[in-house]
């Protein structure tokens, strides 16, 4: 357990929510906005520097109100008209506070929703554009807008019928769900799996405003405590020192290609010139559909995939990400992509059909496999972040573990795709040695055996996946 | 008819596909890229100049080869791969050869087709942005894709079997029906009319590259002379020492609620300090939906409207915009707008719901009739263009002509639809006298008579249309 301590870092290491500057050099990060670029210059050592990305929009959003005015706010929020989160507003909540989404300072408004949807990017009063890809918007309904009527502020209630938030200077315009499900997803296909938890259902109308977060969300599931705000995990890749930071999004177990891949992304920047790149390791926490492997279990893998030394605690940061999963494909890999440039990350790998999943109703992949990092490589706002395209890995068995595809001896090498691990894990069977450590894969049959009884014996049936 | 041909001007006029240096000014036009700012300026003369608003990327395109070069050209496309191109595809060979896309250069590649879908924008080299909301792209089915085979080139036929244009440095990639559908319109719902007019049921491949036009495009039917391409226009504007150049999109009749507009538009920029604004009225001239009035009948209706005096010849140009209807609302509004910047135009006015129709399956507007001048001035690569929003002009009782609404007495005011214009004109009753001039209403009544022999009694159904 010591060197997953020394990968998942404890809160209690960083300042929560106190305002932090930045260190600010006069030589920005080398920036290399092309993988073309890195293969480039790969063996030639340049110069880089020691300060953080900026975030977006210049400054990080802390949206928590201090703690010296909670009960203040606390008792302002009794007072006003209500609006009930659901699970996933109360995710955007946490997203929104922490500043994962900055220079959005609460749920959008109608002009940043339609130039979310058009644009994928919001232009902001200086005449510079930022990233915005997935519309962060919280949706109410005929009954909750009469009772709001002419109020200029509502107060965001939780499950627990305590306040969360309070949210100011509100505007209220229709949610067009048609239009937002294509423009965002590209089909209006039924089955897709946050428009039928999300979107379906909510309300016609969206509320905008300025948030002001009564204290950080805590979900006390035993998970808190790796839920570093990109506050935290920026005093923490100081605190490390710091010269590249590249993020790894992924809402899956880390299986040894993966592994692979983060270990030689290490190796290549170390190449370039850098000295200390750390790497984020930074699995989805929110919404994830039925069949994607719970949070709890998939941390508890990622904790023996470091315990077994697969990946190097000093240079790793496991954290999560607290946003929910569209499954929007290229359209959401910018929002994957944006959110970790606020987390500090100025590099980020991008796999195989990011973010997307099979098409709900037709046999194939809902997007087009390669879309993903093309549309991340194009994307306004994300001129400053260092794309790596993911290298294909899969189990070479002239060597009995994972390697680098070699086109040149397909016949070597074994593709074991998402599906076909859930099916190995589910039916107790062994994957080939060196796929995953040993501590990893019980983890994922341990899960597996849990839903028999949980289930009536109604497992969720595995769709393939991408990594 | 004197009138009417000082305002359309005849290609004669102008100098045809000659390469033009366009005068560049130390002090550019003066730029108010919203609408309140207008307001606000409205009564302070400002400085003017006298140069045009450059081009998207800096140049207008221009396809057409060299007519030293066409009998050569022509003899290279007997030799290459055929592309047979639909009626709607000659539109949009048309609309690239002349630069109304500038910098667009051809049909395009995947990178452009990704960046339409996804950015409404295109990424220059420079780093600059231009705005590109609409996929102008060249469908192939699986049998021309297999006889182009590793050809770098395709020759593109028309309907009569005579080369076109030569496509160069191809590339071939997937045509993603669904959600080029889904993100264009913003809705999958069949009976949109661009999609089943030229996607349904055209190939599953896209194929981009750099057009070589072999001449320019003509369509015999007439109206050729109406057709002026950006550079014709550019020079009408300069040889008129126009000082302001404001664009007004159609594709219906123009009643006195447009005049009114276009007039009051006019007295708008000459109390801002121009002195010499000049409108563009630039009839939509490629494909439109059966119950829209046919190209022709427009003209026709034009003509009457200026040989009326209901708009002054001296500083009126009427040409045709060879560009296809999408109606796809808040994305082809960009479109709209971007393609006369190439023109020339620096004001552009945008109405309610531009571009829009009823929803094809639910008894709605398609789009948010406000969405698209709102999605308009958020626009990236547009911020050049000054929006200039559409007053509502409604039939004033109590003066017996069209006039602005005054919201003060709406009692006096009636809302004359396009729908409510077309069913009057084709059961030939008479609307309020001063809403159109006498001989635009009778084109109009002409039109809908002439369809009675033509359809066997069907006459298209009008549908709710926006100006």
């Amino acid at each position: 357990m010591a060197s997953m301590a020394a990968a998942f870092i404890k809160p209690s290491n960083a300042f929560p929510h106190s305002p932090i500057t930045f260190v600010k050099t006069t030589s920005p990060w080398i920036q290399l906005p092309i993988s073309l670029r890195i293969k480039n210059n790969a063996r030639r050592r340049i110069r880089v520097s020691c300060g953080l990305i900026d975030p977006d929009g210049g400054k990080l959003v802390d949206l928590i109100v201090d703690e010296s005015m909670r009960a203040f706010k606390n008792r302002e929020a009794l007072s006003l008209p209500r609006v009930k989160l659901s699970r996933i507003d109360l995710q955007w909540v946490h997203v929104l506070s922490e500043g994962w989404a900055s220079p959005l300072s609460g749920f959008m408004r109608e002009s940043e929703f339609l130039q979310t949807l058009h644009f994928n990017s919001l232009r902001l009063h200086d005449g510079s554009v930022v990233n915005m890809s997935v519309p962060i918007v919280l949706a109410i309904d005929d009954a909750v807008k009469t009772r709001i009527g002419a109020s200029s502020k509502v107060a965001l209630f939780g499950s627990d019928d305590r306040p969360v938030a309070i949210l100011n200077d509100i505007e209220i315009y229709k949610q067009p769900k048609e239009e937002r499900i294509a423009r965002t997803w590209g089909t209006t296909a039924p089955g897709l799996p946050y428009v039928d938890e999300a979107i379906k259902n909510a309300g016609n109308w969206l509320i905008g405003g300025d948030l002001e977060v009564i204290e950080p969300i805590k979900y006390h599931d035993g998970l808190d405590s790796f839920r570093l705000s990109p506050a935290q995990l920026r005093n923490e890749f100081i605190s490390r020192n710091a010269d590249a930071v590249f993020a790894f999004q992924l809402r899956n177990p880390v299986h040894n290609g993966h592994a692979l891949l983060m270990t030689d992304t290490r190796r290549r920047l170390l190449d370039m010139g850098y000295t200390n790149p750390i790497l984020l390791l930074n699995p989805l926490g929110g919404y994830t559909k039925a069949d994607d492997v719970p949070l709890h279990w998939r941390i508890k893998q990622h904790q023996k995939v470091l315990e077994d030394g697969v990946l190097d605690p000093e240079t790793t940061v496991v954290s999560i990400f607290p946003s929910p999963m569209h499954y929007a494909g290229p359209t959401e890999v910018q929002w994957h992509a944006k959110a970790r440039i606020n987390a500090g990350a100025n590099f980020y790998i991008v796999g195989r059909d990011p973010a997307g999943m099979g098409h709900p109703t037709e046999k194939r992949d809902l997007y087009d496999p390669d879309h993903g990092k093309k549309v991340l490589s194009m994307a306004p706002g994300l001129e400053r972040l260092n794309i790596l395209p993911f290298k294909v890995a899969a189990y070479d068995k002239t060597q009995g573990k994972m390697a680098f595809f070699d086109p040149s001896r397909p016949q070597d090498f074994l593709f074991i795709s998402g599906t076909k691990m859930r099916t190995l894990a589910r039916n107790k069977e062994n994957p080939p040695d060196g796929f995953m450590c040993p501590g990893g894969w019980s983890v994922l049959v341990e899960y597996y055996e849990s839903l028999v009884p949980a289930n009536n014996g109604r497992i969720p049936k595995p769709e393939a996946v991408a990594a």
